[in-house]
């Protein structure tokens, strides 16, 4: 795989997941957005099929790793070359900054709206010293449609339920090469592994809205903290470090258990 | 590929897709409906697999454009020939038009019931001087079950919302090309695609309700300015431009942004 | 295909074809189960998944016709011979009447605490003369667990509605033979087909409740005469003939259809 | 296939299909959780999907039974030696308990919260002796978290459900032999049962909650009496033999009729 079509594949791959999934974030966060208030389904699956767009627009160009979780597990496993690793992380962190932008502009007048409601300038922050992610939508700042948030603060839980969580991912990314002989994502391979993502959001999203990868949390948090928004609120940089290191754990994690156990 | 399966599969096509997409509308819309308030959810699947249905049915046949923005984007990547684009766009807009009568014949009883519904008929149009689509369901005319209308009216804001989710649909489509080594639609390729629909439906349909098929919205939309529905109310034609002409720049974008980049 | 074949693949195939499927109207319907109230959504997805186990279990013995609207179409369109017509379509009747069965079997403590429940022996028949099958979850007899019913009541209309329904249904279901060479239900085209009827459920299912499947709505209604439920109500013998003969008509528009069309 | 093989592939499998279902009751039951009351098809799908990714990790390696069920009827089928059953059991039921050991550590802090709740405590035992399992996620303990428990308590009514929606998943699994040519799961086989388990869900689910697997509720009724979680409740040993029990009897059944109906 040459160094453009990683760079071409994991940019326009990331920047397309980023999109449609902090995209269902602002559909159902803003009241005057048609999807208000679709709910937790329409979370998971939105970013189920947010990874199958990605991942299918990507496939055939970088492997559609989309996620360092995924490219490290791939790098121990054996099937990602670490020479390749930087490139494939810095693309997938340009690619998110390019997603967020893009939500931004989708829901621009939404944005606007929002943030010039009183209702929602009055929002308190609760005991955590800031306005939480599950009432930010009615009540609060946008942090919730760039990055995720914990629903009780508490690192090393927050940290254990994101390495959970991305093991899960990652695992099943690996085991493709045991089904359906490569590393690379297939058709099908796309849709199973978008299904696990509903299925992650749907399990294990609870505690921490499942970043389960370090760029789709931290892509956006940058573009929160750059734009030019009115009243936006904070970008909990204290939170920051939790779902990067979190999913890079659980990556390899992953990459270990499955050479141990899978090869 | 022959012009008759040309008109054959995009009619039957377009207007299957019309049929099924519109019904959901109908189906959440109408309170003497059993899908009434049955959500975003409904839509976004429901849109999804009544793409799935009419790509699957037309696949063979004329392979499943039932969209200008796909045709445009195919004839600027090589897929389709330019002299078969003005068959392929007539044979969508018959279809769409098809589709929408099709709609209002199995909801007749629910068109008649809702239009002389009195709590209907003295719902007062917001501040964009009409009803604006996402309460129409509740308190207003029909328009909403054929065309699609913007939460918040700015055309500038509404054009770039759909640029970008037709871009994203092109672009899926398009890569099949490298995946499945094809333009046209294979089933597991209609099933992607139906998907990707969900997908845009969920996260970038909240702003302006995601025409990102010009013959979808302006079909309806023709078929609503001639049917004899009493209190139909306006067919908002200030509107009716946006939905074509995004459509159409989001193909062409994705056209040359696959020529560009995955080429 | 031997007759042994057909007998038994139809008459598994229907039987867990409506098991599941009046299963899902069986738990969205009773107080106590543990799915009340899941709304549309689920009706929908339950039917359709509904089909496709039934579907996959047939498949590979009878072609899972499970459906008479199915066995016309291609009895006409030329798949499947005259001189099996009457086998196929009393094995899906008696599948449909076991079916029916085993959903009482499974819910047969919901159906007594439903049944014997004063809030629901309190509720009065609306307009129509009966009590409607939407009410009828909260406040009516348990017609709805076994058959359909129209939101409004008018003959035309609602025969109108099931055939269009039914056209689309079958249509899709014969085009397979372009796609996938057969008219078989290969696996891929099993969950097409359930998929299809996802969308024919939310799009096209709000007027009638979407029988389009004669013994779908007969078998479960005989059953329901049957039965010896407390309190059951009547069986609605005079809307019966529309669920059985819109989808018939319907299944032969598209049988001719698609031989004009797509061949 | 080896014994180690076989150790591996069911108990990681088992392990993982465990945490995401059980991981899928614990989102929608707690209140500090983001999914928080996000219903019945929330449930039916993570569910669904928990079954997809537990059976594409292991179905390279183990076959994926995942449930003593399913290993039974292979057994009775003849595709699964018998002298193997007791390792997979065995590793059925330790993979379970691994699952719900990582359910509470993903859920942690939510278990806490909710067990300390003063709303929580205050919940008091129904007729039937107990919290029952659905109002438990709004007012009682933590059982229902871990194991099913019947909406009415009657131990043949809920016998026959656990039989005949076992039946429905084993008979489902045995056919993909017809229509792939093997029993283990290929790739489309593991979507196929997990759309199964889905409609079984939807379908069947409403009066006890469907294990359908007798490790997927022992496992972890276990691990809910080893936890020292503080106010945990009872483990309801009365009732767990029959999610044991009935699954047991419906995968031999469906062996059963395999063998009779479909060989």
């Amino acid at each position: 795989m040459s160094s453009s079509d990683i760079f071409i594949g994991e940019t326009i791959g990331t920047a397309v997941l980023i999109l449609l999934g902090g995209g269902v974030c602002a559909a159902v966060t803003f009241k005057r957005s048609k999807a208000y208030e679709a709910g937790w389904v329409a979370i998971a699956f939105g970013w189920g099929f947010a990874v199958l767009t990605g991942a299918y627009l990507a496939g055939g160009v970088s492997g559609a790793h989309l996620n360092p979780a995924v490219t490290i597990g791939l790098a121990i496993e054996g099937g990602t070359k670490w020479s390749d690793v930087p490139l494939y992380l810095g693309s997938q962190l340009l690619g998110a900054m390019i997603g967020a932008v893009l939500v931004w502009a989708t829901y621009y007048g939404q944005f606007h709206a929002h943030l010039t409601d009183p209702e929602v300038l009055a929002a308190q922050p609760d005991e955590d010293g800031l306005v939480d992610q599950k009432a930010a939508p009615k009540a609060g700042p946008v942090l919730g449609v760039f990055s995720t948030g914990p629903e009780i603060r508490h690192y090393v839980q927050n940290l254990i339920t994101e390495i959970i969580a991305t093991v899960v991912l990652v695992l099943a990314i690996l085991t493709q090469g045991l089904n359906d002989g490569g590393n690379g994502l297939g058709t099908l391979g796309a849709l199973i592994t978008a299904l696990v993502v509903v299925s992650i959001g749907l399990s294990l999203g609870g505690p921490t809205g499942y970043a389960i990868n370090p760029v789709r949390d931290l892509g956006p948090r940058i573009v929160h903290a750059l734009l030019p928004l009115p009243n936006k609120g904070g970008s909990d940089w204290s939170y920051a470090w939790i779902p990067v290191a979190g999913p890079l754990i659980g990556g390899a994690i992953a990459g270990g258990l499955y050479n141990l156990a899978f090869k």
